[in-house]
């Protein structure tokens, strides 16, 4: 094992700033965790709900200076640009038809941008987004955060090293309960989710199959090429698929993909399986910080996260703690939160960070995600296989790292 | 929990005797060893080899009688019949195209028949057995073994009890390493398990995949109804595949089906995840002698094997030994052989035992295995679903129960 | 399950200083993450290290203010006593020797104290500090961390609500590995942890010892009484033990504990196995978002952290993040700083928590760990059991919880 | 690894008589059952209650021929030896009392003896019978079938071959949960097993502790050699312990010991870990053909039982079924049984066989056990440590292998 280089301390906190994440939104108090964790950022301004006094009462309870508390996104956005001390990035938790067009405010006015996903309703909207990134030079994270795992950077790592041989098999599936019994409205109306009009032409292959492909695709270093989709309704009848199986290509690597947010005895169930020409792994998201590989007749062994022996620069990087010492799924999105906080002085301060210390997901990453999602939406109507890898321009970011600062004038290439 | 009816003790022990199995054949001695595992059976006779003299070495090391070595299964058949303590039943365990040949000779000669699937090369062969089977009324027992451990009794009591709800998820896998580095012979032949002459149109779909959706099917009381196949090469290149992804309907539940004896790092992962309205159930044959059962928003709950508390008669009634003594495959396999030693003891004395005691594969489970495979081969070829049900008149076999005696005037409906 | 009322939010950050923790100082930084992910604490200054320089260049990583980074804690304690935004608490992760006299002097200037173990060389220097803690009424708390874990919290709440039954056995275990190896430094002085002359007359038993023993009393209500301990170096040789069994009563409980630092092979392998009259409880460091109870003669039970059914309000008010989502052990030390910050601010505000709100080690925990190791170190040299509960007066607090504001004029007992 | 040689074939079946076993007797069954998995021997003749009637209806059951039913075990013995197709050895499976009187009676007609545990009330009984042994020559196996999994023989010559390095650390537990609810008979009068009149003065730690001690000298090669025992009772009240925990010596190796058959929630839980100065080894039975190695700071293997790459030929010669397939613990017994056959079969043909290839346990090993029993309750009386080792003349049968015929007079040393 190569020895590695720690990350670099910060020379201050970046400044961070939400939009979205108001009383009651579960994801907006787990970025919020996660950047504090990580050492690297101070929340200091949001707008936090788009109900004004929601918004305010909500900074309230973040304990944000009354003055930083907006009521509205463009407003935050041009208020922190002339601010002096105004946010370095804006961490956007909005219901996801808004992701889009809040991004392209902040990117507009200089502002770096970390996004859930998905990015946008479509491939069109997505790319435009892509575009204003790499016009801009700003950095553009987006929130895959089970491939901040420090086990699934070791099996990356594992991959890159050859230590699986050549790939054969690629199988990712991610099982929920949560929607079995997802229902209508007291009014009767589907909730935003499952309505179509609000959510396009999918509910759980874009809410959770976009994780699974890109959790497939970043260890492997295989996009989605195609896919050949079979969708259900697993739980209470819904207007969108709950469940989605699918036989997918990474590149010339076959494989599969099942997920659904009905299938009941299931929590948090991703689970990402490669074998190899000389070995297997395994990683399962409910016990992330393990990882097997198993050679081919050999035993199988357990690699843990921490201070350990046998781990790669990538994972031994991200190590808080002794072996032994759980990690948690905090963990990978602070991690996630260390390395965009990194990538975000790197870039206002010019920083040349070494190669492979970043491995955020990028915009392209969360195109590569929208496309995935309108091709099985294609293919379960067509019953066919449907092409679902970007544009060649683009299609190197959708498994690749974010460009460093010092190789040229943005941090993504 | 109802209490539950042991199994009645045999008058005498049934006399086997086997077709194949000759020195080196793996699977001959583990229908020995489950045989004498069963307490039910003692075996007297054999056509071990289609080789004289390995089928005389084969006799001797197998310490059989040697007026009761035959070279030649017709031979043997006849003979047996003639024998005034002749054999009850044969155990079938040659190469896969014999295994029809044998069977309907032994059947002609009125002798019980026990025997290793595939059954027969295509369906219309197949069901040619099944015929020979309901015209004779002999019992013809096929080993798909996994079927066969308690914890599998269990699921399948679980589920016809209502503990799942509706089902609403079939998944099964069964990934295999051993084909991986399968290689032409000295000669450059291809093995006869991957040379289309003599396997027909699949490899592993044929091997294990039908293994995997007997278990679905027995474990649900769906039959697999349509299928739509994905096959590949995964290992050393092959003439045949050796993996196959499918989606699948078993009935009117969609689900997933994916094997591979190609699957570096992979062992004997035969796993089938079935999720309900009320619980899901995940029964995984390498950890055979547990069930998880997880209700919804509730802990997981492991079932274990054994003299235990909370299981139906289905799987009491197999019991061995205590709770926390594990129960390995070669316990399942004894445990077919019990209920086989039952059936064709119950057929020659009119013995009639309790509905549901027995629950061995028959002849229109091995059938409904062939129809699967044809299925899968044509939709890998025309990209199509495929039907893979057999036809109206049998097809309540492919996922039920053997008749019993005195019930009608065979074992089997 | 009754409801459960969840923690309120905090009116401001509360003001966190530490001493010890400069370069190097792993602990220091757990502390420092807990506190941030806790989102109630701010860090504001610090004596990072006896070494001027070191505690300079500390600081300025850590990016405090200059002006309230200290080089000595005596005089950081008077400043920030008089600092009009000066910290509302200190926490203390110095070398082991240093703790009672730091922890002395902030709270002889009215500052709460949260204080790494072991507390004091000697039960009297213990009592002493729990007296000055009961005479100021202040919040000392001790970071116990494994006791925060929410599954812990459940164990706890299990046995309060009688789900086990009467208690018949309590088996605590600690392995790990990182000792086997530790040698004496460049100058052929044994490291300070294995000196008797600076760690009195143990090292594990004192190091990982009192986790164990804290674990065990904190889940099961009863305080280790009694000990006959078999001490052994079962590593690189040393002065003092690295391995302890002991046998154990907890109260009227016999039972067992087993720790090592030089057991090759583990990891962070605490374990506390309870067996009831009704249930047994297992709950595993290693996998420490998960607890197996198993009922007499049924399946065993797992039990998951997060938003999830069958939690009681102590594990349920603990949750970040749905269930299946791992909570780490950095997730258990934030508990700890929830709880400490509620405690700090309620103390300050007058405000009035619920009962059973609080779980945090108190400052007589940590003396009844002490007193552990005291007998435990007599028992080894005399082969004989040993007293080693504290005395009458104050042993209620060795197993309690820390008392509220609001029902007397301190937040302890 | 090294290549192993198989087990040369049977050249007949070696038969085996019974005493006891009878109607409702659990551990007969298991004995006959492993018997015949083992394809080495036939049953063929038993005096298997010493109630008359019992005895017929028993042999009835098993199918025995009913001239070689015996309802007398003098009889019985003197019968066989006579006869020209006599018994090659005995299974004594009767109440403990009269396993010494059955063996010496066999022993004095020239008949190999199979016994389960506990040899003889005493230590003066039991050697005894090791004299008797060695004055015949005779093969007398003891049923610890634990030791004969074949992951434990793994662990054995893991340790053999130096891959743990120097052992330091030997703990072994057994938790049955069984004997909690354990009560007194409808006359009032306490169960055989707890009556010390009958049972001498141990419960628990005759009945499973010696199979826990044997199992830890047996993989480490290190004899009990003394013990500091703590008796209690867990379940129902009852007049002899149903739990010890014990401080152990193996050699120069401490260790412990803890067993209990009143452990709510525990089946059958035997664990052996042995922590060495490279590596540690985990074997537990409810998993008991896997087998985890964790090296010092390297991630943890896991071996598997069957056809598998990684194993010596100890554990190799012991697979009847590819890796993956589980093994259960008839197999065990069934290896166990493989390996008497053997030593029957080679001490009467005089066929050599190859050094290493037996491993099971002899008389002297079920001398050593209770020896050991003897102690542990003169030192849960005493409250001091107590040797247990058996006397010089004897002692390296307490962990050592059974002697090979060609290599003395008898097939033990």
């Amino acid at each position: 094992m190569p020895t590695f280089t720690p990350f670099p301390p910060p020379s201050r906190l970046m400044r961070l700033g939400f939009v979205g994440g108001g009383a009651g939104a579960f994801i907006g108090a787990i970025h919020a965790q996660a950047a504090r964790l990580s050492s690297r950022w101070e929340i200091v301004a949001g707008a936090l709900s788009s109900d004004p006094d929601r918004a305010r009462q909500s900074g309230r309870e973040w304990l944000l200076p009354s003055d930083r508390t907006y009521a509205d996104f463009r407003t935050m956005a041009r208020a922190e640009a002339a601010h002096p001390q105004g946010i370095d990035a804006v961490a956007i938790v909005t219901p996801n038809h808004l992701h889009a067009p809040v991004a392209e405010a902040f990117l507009a006015e200089g502002i770096d941008v970390i996004c859930d996903k998905p990015l946008a309703p479509t491939v069109e909207d997505a790319l435009r987004l892509v575009e204003a990134q790499q016009a801009s030079g700003l950095v553009f994270g987006v929130t895959y955060a089970y491939a901040a795992y420090s086990m699934v950077r070791q099996a990356r790592a594992m991959i890159r090293a050859g230590e699986l041989g050549d790939l054969r098999q690629i199988h990712v599936e991610y099982f929920q309960e949560f929607a079995a019994t997802l229902i209508a409205d007291a009014g009767g109306k589907q909730p935003w989710r499952v309505d179509p009009a609000r959510s396009g032409g999918s509910f759980t292959t874009g809410d959770i199959g976009t994780h699974a492909v890109h959790l497939a695709s970043f260890v492997t270093g295989q996009p989605a090429t195609s896919v050949r989709a079979d969708f259900h309704v697993s739980g209470e009848p819904k207007d969108l698929e709950d469940t989605a199986f699918c036989h997918m290509r990474f590149g010339c690597v076959p494989g599969t993909l099942m997920v659904s947010q009905a299938a009941i005895g299931n929590q948090c169930g991703l689970r990402l399986r490669v074998f190899g020409t000389k070995a297997a792994l395994d990683w399962n998201q409910e016990r992330g910080d393990e990882l097997i590989v198993t050679p081919f007749d050999a035993p199988a062994q357990r690699y843990q996260s921490g201070f350990a022996g046998g781990l790669y620069p990538e994972a031994r990087r991200l190590a808080r703690m002794p072996r032994g010492c759980p990690e948690g799924i905090l963990e990978a999105w602070a991690n996630l939160y260390t390395e965009l906080g990194l990538a975000v002085e790197a870039r206002r301060t010019g920083q040349v960070l070494p190669d492979g210390m970043l491995g955020y997901p990028t915009v392209k990453d969360a195109a590569a995600g929208v496309a995935f999602v309108e091709a099985a939406v294609r293919s379960n109507e067509s019953g066919s296989w449907e092409d679902c890898e970007l544009n060649a321009s683009t299609d190197e970011g959708s498994t690749g790292e974010p460009g460093l600062p010092g190789k040229g004038v943005s941090v993504q290439s």
